[in-house]
């Protein structure tokens, strides 16, 4: 679980945060969720290889507001040796639900070509595919 | 049409615009769009009327680039008395794709609570449906 | 001293935390500073009054990279009824300094008009002055 | 003379522009001036030389508000080889001005060092120094 302060340039003149913001807690939420496993993202990243987002959705549920402190439940529900797909489920300070969401990722060099993900990557991740937050 | 230029705090460490910036062109070109129809999306809030946003999904396929002028063809594909739905296609700048998306939208109150576009909108927006580029 | 997490969503295509983040970062710092002296900004907005920023001037010393640890040493550095001047220190995971920064703000309520902080904030502010990261 | 439509993503809770919003503004109005000259800052970049911020100091006179269109004046107002310095006038739709900024830059490679202005860089800005709007 990740915690997450909803800053306040993340809200909007609604007077919540900004369905933006939400992409962003994601990601840091995935990458939080990788550093438990061991796994550096920055090095990752670092060796020339990305997680491209190729596809986002997001159920937004209930506002999430400044100064909020949310949890982000991330878990992998998919993984292919260049493909994988992550759930989400953001709930707020008292543990409603806040947002759902999925990401699709394909993993690429630095020219945005789909290459494997390195074996110890596969390896630390084969055993953690959880079912989504989405009940399939 | 809207068109957005990519700009230089979008990008990343990948050399790409972020994926969480197209949340934010999606956004500027629903109102654009409703802007060539004219209707003000600033005093719609200014009623203290919100189109938030329920869901999103973004199907990202190929990069855009800093500087780039991206296309953003946006179309009203459902609309009911406190709902709408929006498809969008971003083209780049030789008209190639680079993402679908589908947004979802409750017509709310400053509290939150769902209540029905002012009947202005609701007879400007009815005889602008059109099929998602999703198709269907 | 408050920790901020580099996120990839806040690098650009040099690689490197962009400019802007810099600005969101001080802010989440000074309202963290504000809740170890029991100060909720939070409330002190949910009252109506905001600590609008007047002036921002920030010093790029070093950069900063995705998933570094930053701290940021947040300082008091001048209090009047309806005025406050903060300064800022942040330092990279290893100690090197990575940027200074002052920030002016002027409390304001709904309508953008000054207004006096409330009597407990004056209070609880007033023992916290120190001097400036800047020397004067 | 860039104009830049504020946009709802850039809001915040005060119902005002975010003041974090005007730091990307200033180097969207940077690009387009360097692009009325002739000069691609998406070639310098991909050249590997990059404007790097050294400073930045931004004094907010009043607010901007969602869908604002602000008119954005920039100035080269120091040249040297390795360095430059702009100003800015930002002006709301009346007129009225909204904020004045100055930036510092320094001319990097791709490791972050200074490194001299292309030539071709140096001799189209040369002749485009003009006073800053802060009077000095």
């Amino acid at each position: 679980m990740t915690t997450i302060r909803v800053r306040f340039a993340e809200t909007d003149q609604m007077g919540v945060a900004h369905h933006s913001a939400y992409v962003v807690w994601l990601e840091a939420a995935r990458v939080e969720w990788m550093r438990h496993l061991g796994l550096s993202y920055r090095e990752l990243e670092n060796e020339g290889i990305s997680m491209a987002v190729a596809s986002l959705q997001i159920q937004y549920r209930n506002a999430a507001y400044f100064d909020d402190e949310l949890l982000i439940d991330t878990r992998l529900t998919t993984l292919k040796s260049r493909y994988g797909q992550f759930s989400y489920r953001i709930e707020g300070p008292d543990g409603h639900l806040v947002a759902t969401a999925i990401s699709e990722h394909i993993s690429t060099d630095r020219t945005g070509r789909a290459v494997r993900l390195p074996s110890e990557w596969r390896e630390a991740l084969a055993g953690r595919i959880q079912p989504s937050h989405h009940g399939n």
